[in-house]
């Protein structure tokens, strides 16, 4: 079994928090950073992670979320916002953006640009979300598999209003809508009722299928 | 930086596989069980991987996929297909499983099973795909990250004509909908246009907004 089959091993939905551990900054930068690093389609990167520590916010996203505790309980709130839509303009910056850091361009990667220019903004608002949104769902996994690296309990939870959370974080002004959250902090000592349960995942003959 | 966070800095979307590599079936096996292993809404794995290597099956795939090369020029084809549905039975079957595997069950747990089966089944089918296939793109992050664990090149694609691939594959009969694909094999040593080219992401700046 490789280090990160253990990793995905260890961790699990850390359903109680110890309020009194603190995630180190560092750690918390890893864990972003592992969002950012992931790869998206187009490379659009198309949402944005918030890292909420201020207690009051969290207090108010809590009372959005069905009382989970952990998003108190643990030190910081991590929330996953997608791009309402593409916009050209949105495309635009990132694809200026590459040719900035490449230091210049060439005419397949502009027929590219102009390939996505024509299909992406045409596309409903909706549509597009629901695209951004399952980028940001990479981003995710990415970022539970750095906190179990970092030892550090992540749970994500999309058992919330999101349009409420929008509302709390003023994201739909920034053209962001809230898709998951996850609560970053240190399994309490006891009370989970889910600790020492046995993970379950659906056997492989089930999970996965060859042709050849 | 953590070894995970090389991990993501060394990978990219190869564009140019060397067909004369083929990934070893135990480094395939690793890469799937990530995805098996990725936490999920609810625990409820709401997708399949297909492993595909049958080269024919491959090379329909492929003209359904805009010709993208890396699809026969890989070894193995990993085909991500959500659930069409959340159904009562569907859901049961891994509320029963889990409740095997633990040797029992609880009331929270089962009130849980029912709030679920009161809520998803009357959803529209659309809106429970697009649910599930959420959680397939976190399963496709921990597979993209277990393939840089094993050195095995990974490019994601969405660009395909799904409903062509369903057909091939016969997934629709089976309740599933194709959502990504994922050619697995190792770079050409030559001929990868974004091979040499450097990786570019948001600053954090642009990406990470702290609450505090």
């Amino acid at each position: 079994m490789s280090e990160l089959l253990n990793k995905l091993e260890w961790r699990y939905a850390c359903k109680k928090m110890d309020p009194a551990k603190v995630v180190p900054q560092d750690k918390v930068l890893r864990i972003v950073e592992a969002a950012r690093l992931a790869p998206t389609s187009s490379g659009l990167q198309p949402f944005e992670v918030w890292v909420v520590t201020q207690p009051e916010v969290r207090e108010k996203i809590k009372a959005k979320a069905w009382g989970q505790a952990q998003i108190t309980e643990g030190s910081h709130l991590l929330v996953f916002a997608a791009w309402d839509h593409y916009t050209a303009e949105r495309i635009n910056e990132m694809f200026d953006l590459t040719n900035t850091e490449r230091g210049g361009s060439n005419e397949g990667w502009e027929n590219y640009r102009q390939s996505l220019l024509s299909k992406y903004p045409a596309r409903s608002p909706e549509e597009n979300f629901q695209h951004a949104a399952r980028q940001a769902y990479i981003a995710l996994g990415a970022a539970l598999i750095s906190a179990a690296y970092e030892a550090v309990d992540a749970t994500p939870m999309e058992g919330f209003d999101p349009a409420a959370v929008d509302e709390i974080l003023g994201l739909r002004a920034r053209g962001l809508r809230s898709v998951v959250i996850v609560p970053l902090g240190y399994r309490a000592s006891e009370g989970d009722w889910l600790a020492n349960l046995k993970k379950v995942r659906r056997p492989s003959a089930q999970f996965v299928t060859e042709v050849k």
